[in-house]
């Protein structure tokens, strides 16, 4: 949105208005930055695609939890990972990291072949408009998790998914609340004892689920359901 | 198993151990009964399809959570309902109810002619066989929410789950903790009001989970995580 008002929608959406809802000059639709930001527009202009909007106002958007979680998430198999972006976002995940752990089944030259990221955050996109939020959580480039340790992001607070057969995970509710934390899930076969090492040794702390084993998909939503409750941050 | 330690496995699992595990007199099995019980057992006779065991010891099973609950879930289209079983299963339900509401896009009648509860029962064994539990949670004949609301088990405390849009819920963190809790999770399209007003004549609490609408398949699996941890029962 420009000092004037106005806006041209993203490709996507602009093919979406024209080709799916079959809108022109003059409609009214509700648009969001991505960035918080959510208005009531008017369409003045569709030219070869384009779509150009004048804002007419701001209408409210779904809250944004009270910590800003960044989900490292190992790259699961095909559709499973696209559920998990997708059940991320809606339960209002700040930024997903994919990363590729020593058990992880693919690797990042496949992933980056495939164009999933472009998928991924396709996928957020979408997700971001169906539950209500105006923020776009960014899916970031995958790398692999010793690229991703290496980096300024894997700084603490970050809280280490570990199975109940590790067993040495604390309880959500005994980590000290603060305004951001990491959550780095594993992939399948679970982290090597190398990389729970190497977690420990970065001061990585270790959080369990209970006693029963999860799918590798559904520990993000139910990590970030137990972190919200016990820090009150829904 | 009976007072000689003597036991039959269930037809489906005689398959398994017979056709795809191929094992015969003799072998090693680990068994669970349903009921919290786990063995170490022997096969001592396999004929005709029916497998007698020998239990030779106890092993341990995943701990159950501190809390029964009780998911009565509005029945969702296909896979998604299978999905819920399964994780609803892992995560340490104790009972599952499927329920067919105002705007649930099925009817009882339907579901019961696809055998639906059996294949449930089914996934909710494999669920718990994966995730390391004894214990079964049995998944009751699906009735409609109107007679699940007359039957003795719609009893308190239930906690409806709401959406937001719907705005007056509770925080789990809010309702008083006890012995065993009922979830019930609506349809894609929600509650109608009748559905609405009927639960507060019943004195069910209303509970919502953040500002962000969730997938109806999300929902119990995020209630169940929150209801955990908010009442330290994982």
């Amino acid at each position: 949105v420009d000092d004037s008002g106005h806006g041209v929608l993203d490709p996507d959406e602009a093919a979406h208005v024209t080709r799916v809802l079959r809108l022109g000059t003059g409609a009214e639709i509700d648009v969001v930055d991505g960035r918080g930001g959510t208005f009531h527009a008017r369409i003045v202009e569709v030219s070869r695609g384009r779509v150009r909007v004048r804002v007419e106002g701001t209408a409210s958007a779904a809250a944004e939890p009270g910590v800003r979680v960044t989900l490292v998430m190992s790259v699961i198999k095909g559709d499973r990972m696209d559920e998990v972006v997708r059940d991320a976002t809606m339960m209002g995940v700040a930024a997903i990291q994919p990363v590729v752990a020593t058990r992880s089944e693919v690797s990042v030259a496949t992933v980056a072949r495939a164009h999933r990221r472009e998928r991924w955050q396709r996928i957020a996109v979408s997700a971001m408009k169906q539950c209500g939020r105006a923020t776009l959580p960014p899916v970031h480039e995958p790398v692999t998790l010793e690229r991703w340790l290496g980096s300024p992001e894997a700084a603490a607070p970050v809280l280490v998914l570990t199975e109940p057969a590790v067993g040495a995970g604390s309880r959500f509710g005994s980590v000290p609340r603060s305004a951001a934390a990491t959550l780095l899930v594993g992939p399948e076969g679970g982290w090597t004892p190398d990389e729970a090492a190497a977690f420990a040794a970065a001061g990585f702390q270790f959080v369990a689920l209970g006693g029963r084993t999860l799918r590798a998909d559904a520990v993000p939503l139910v990590a970030m359901a137990a972190l919200f409750e016990a820090w009150l941050a829904w």
